[in-house]
């Protein structure tokens, strides 16, 4: 029985490694077009400004640690067909060109998703970049030691954008920050957005929402870029917008694409069509709290999806379910984190849910603890049954309250749940009240004014 | 109307605040025996090194400030006796010693625990102190100011004594920590207990357990301490074992008590006694997970029962309900932090469960992040049903992992559900799989290996 993988990065390695386990008699190779698999691609704005430092801290195992556990993976190699009836696919040796032909059992697609620059004209100039593999990270440290530049230029502000505009804040460089919208952090409340630009700014980014780039200007090299009726200098553009799964491949071997553009998959991780499997940033899932099909590629989702592809494909039973997401999330933009769980007001209001809210500052470990700090946090529940949608926030420990949050979504509680819930308290790790009970008791509030002013119209 | 509070802290100051928020036309008095109400008590460990420099910090609000808001707050009062029948109180100014009458339509009897000191010879000695009120607080740090004590003793492996360790610590003090028990932290399995002895010796505690205290020596003031063989110089000693809850006043009058020794209650904060309603340390609850009565004199929890017990009385109905505990509770001792939820192996086996445990170390962030520190968290599973019955977590981010646990047993996962939950995950915030759900993996292999043990014996 051969089952080969397609893509060596997060769901893809993970599904190789649980299919060895769970069946030493499978034959497992997997396909990988970058030159090292297992990359933590989270780690690559990082890895960009120093902090990380090293190379190969990136890298959870090599192919040499693979083939140790009897699992082959080959890099630099592109699977570039699938034939689904007769279990064929056409592989290119990308260090030799040659082509030859494998075949399979089970097939897992992990093909993962691309940065894509977006046609801006002058996107095409030396000195921009986009930042999604460990490859694109060498390429903008190259050019960063050899031509040392000044100013950079940041567009998108998205987490990728806002990691990438702190890390280089790090090297010294003078960095602006483009962001088509009116605000960054689109996937958060206008609240959390501001607490971004002001933290972005108190840092020395140059913050300009509500600009589209029109052009990067410059001979061979960047020099400029332009957007709306100003020109900025620049010597190097990271571009951080423009994200598509890896499809083509599939879609071409018969595979149904869901309406997000990305794999549809059932709860097994199964595609449409037999013996195949497809898992991570190229495949789409449901958010469990719209309901809504959904595409969010990240690493951990992809750790978990391609568990559950990779024990599906050794038992070949439906042994395990991937039940889908809340689409939490969570980055660290200087010394600010801002987390996400569930749906923002917009995205509830967007799937058809009257919302009700409750934002409040609270303090990160009691206020007369020494360095208690600020945190913001919100709360968002739907009117017609109380349900926590979501919940946001930003500041010091906005983790843990992310992950409280997120694993009450996940419980799918309400707000009367989190009124009384029985969280950890002392004073170097929160107020009496965790900011969630605090937030739940503000949401509690507005209902019960909700009901009377029900009940006084009636 | 008038509704008369007994006790100034957490649960009563809370009762108070919300009652008058409810109904403003309510007659309102606190009475309170300490001198200053609304006192965070969890505070006092730190206020007694100068880790909490201001007194005032620790007052929530003072009785000038409840006035503002209509409500009556009377220090150095104690209430004698409770007609239940005639809704009588007798109180007594303990600054005159003067007696007078009160009446009631509806009381909260919110008379907190005491710390008593054991009957332990020599326990009368100057110099042998324990720590529950400001006012011990102020006594210590009078003697210690007065005598300058070298070396100091601390009975009791508990979290108080914990705490209060390290706060001497911080005073330049050479320390010793007495336990009865083999182990300190005995509300954790033996991996906790273990990291948490290895910190107090590395910063210089003296830790003796299995030991219990014979006898204070000295003449008029604390000399020495014996224990077994052996006897230890001591110039001050804080007891830090003995918490009983304040119920004879109650019982006095009546009102019904638990198998816990603490005042039965329903959800709505109900006595026995009509129009009496009880929150705070002096109440027993649920153990929701084991679903046995529980009596866990905890601050944040008081505020909630207070919260419950000031709106039903202000109201008169049963507007909220509080639903019982997981019996979270969080400590910190020097650089360590230590967290529980739910039941400890040894509570869940005799709860009747029969359990399957799985402890990892894991890092707090990603492992190739700077900084990375370790973690150890535990999660204790229903073999039966897969439920989870507690988690226990100890290192860099054990506040996160606690409430993320506590999240899970509120909302009564099992450990499939916390294999695909959806937590926050970036670099700076943790690996790219939670600790929780790496501990869950594991749970779900042993499960997995009995189920197979099972079929195999079929």
């Amino acid at each position: 029985m051969r089952l080969v993988i397609l893509g060596g990065v997060a769901a893809g390695t993970k599904a190789a490694s649980r299919a060895r386990r769970l069946n030493p008699e499978l034959e497992i190779t997997v396909y990988q077009e970058e030159p090292e698999p297992s990359i933590s691609e989270c780690g690559l704005p990082y890895f960009l400004s120093g902090v990380v430092r090293k190379r190969e801290v990136l890298i959870a195992r090599t192919p040499e640690q693979f083939a140790e556990r009897d699992i082959e993976v080959l890099v630099r190699h592109r699977v570039e067909r699938i034939d689904a009836a007769g279990k064929k696919l056409s592989v290119r040796d990308l260090r030799t060109g040659e082509a030859f032909d494998d075949t399979y059992d089970r097939l897992i697609i992990a093909t993962g998703a691309r940065a894509v620059l977006p046609p801006i004209p002058g996107a095409e100039l030396e000195g921009v970049f986009k930042l999604r593999f460990l490859t694109d990270s060498d390429e903008i440290g190259s050019y960063i030691e050899e031509r040392t530049p000044g100013k950079a230029t940041v567009v998108g502000g998205g987490y990728i954008g806002l990691e990438v505009a702190e890390n280089l804040c790090r090297l010294g460089l003078e960095v602006s920050l483009i962001e088509g919208e009116d605000r960054v952090a689109l996937a958060y409340g206008p609240e959390v957005s501001e607490n971004v630009e002001v933290e972005l700014k108190a840092n020395g980014v140059g913050v300009y929402t509500g600009k589209k780039v029109d052009e990067f200007t410059g001979k061979g090299r960047v020099e400029g870029v332009k957007f709306g009726d100003r020109e900025l200098e620049t010597d190097l553009a990271i571009v951080g917008i423009g994200i598509r799964p890896n499809v083509e491949l599939a879609e071409e071997a018969g595979v149904e694409i869901g309406s997000t553009g990305a794999i549809l998959v059932d709860r097994h991780m199964k595609t449409s069509v037999p013996d195949i499997w497809a898992a991570g940033d190229c495949v789409e899932t449901i958010n469990l709290t719209s309901g809504r099909p959904a595409w969010v590629p990240l690493g951990d989702t992809a750790n978990q999806m391609g568990r559950v592809a990779g024990t599906n494909a050794a038992t070949g039973y439906e042994t395990l379910e991937f039940p889908g997401i809340l689409s939490t999330g969570i980055f660290k933009v200087f010394d600010l984190g801002v987390g996400k769980t569930g749906l923002s007001e917009k995205d509830a209001t967007e799937a058809g849910f009257e919302v009700v809210s409750a934002g409040l500052w609270a303090h990160d470990r009691a206020a007369y603890y020494p360095d208690a700090q600020k945190v913001f946090l919100k709360l968002i529940a739907d009117r017609a049954t109380g349900r926590l949608l979501g919940a946001e926030a930003a500041g010091s420990g906005a983790d843990k309250l992310t992950d409280i949050c997120a694993t009450a979504l996940w419980g799918r509680l309400s707000y009367p749940d989190l009124v009384n819930i029985d969280l950890a308290y002392a004073p170097p790790y929160g107020p009496a009240l965790s900011p969630v009970i605090q937030a739940a008791t503000i949401l509690s509030g507005k209902f019960d004014r909700a009901r009377e002013g029900v009940r006084a119209s009636e």
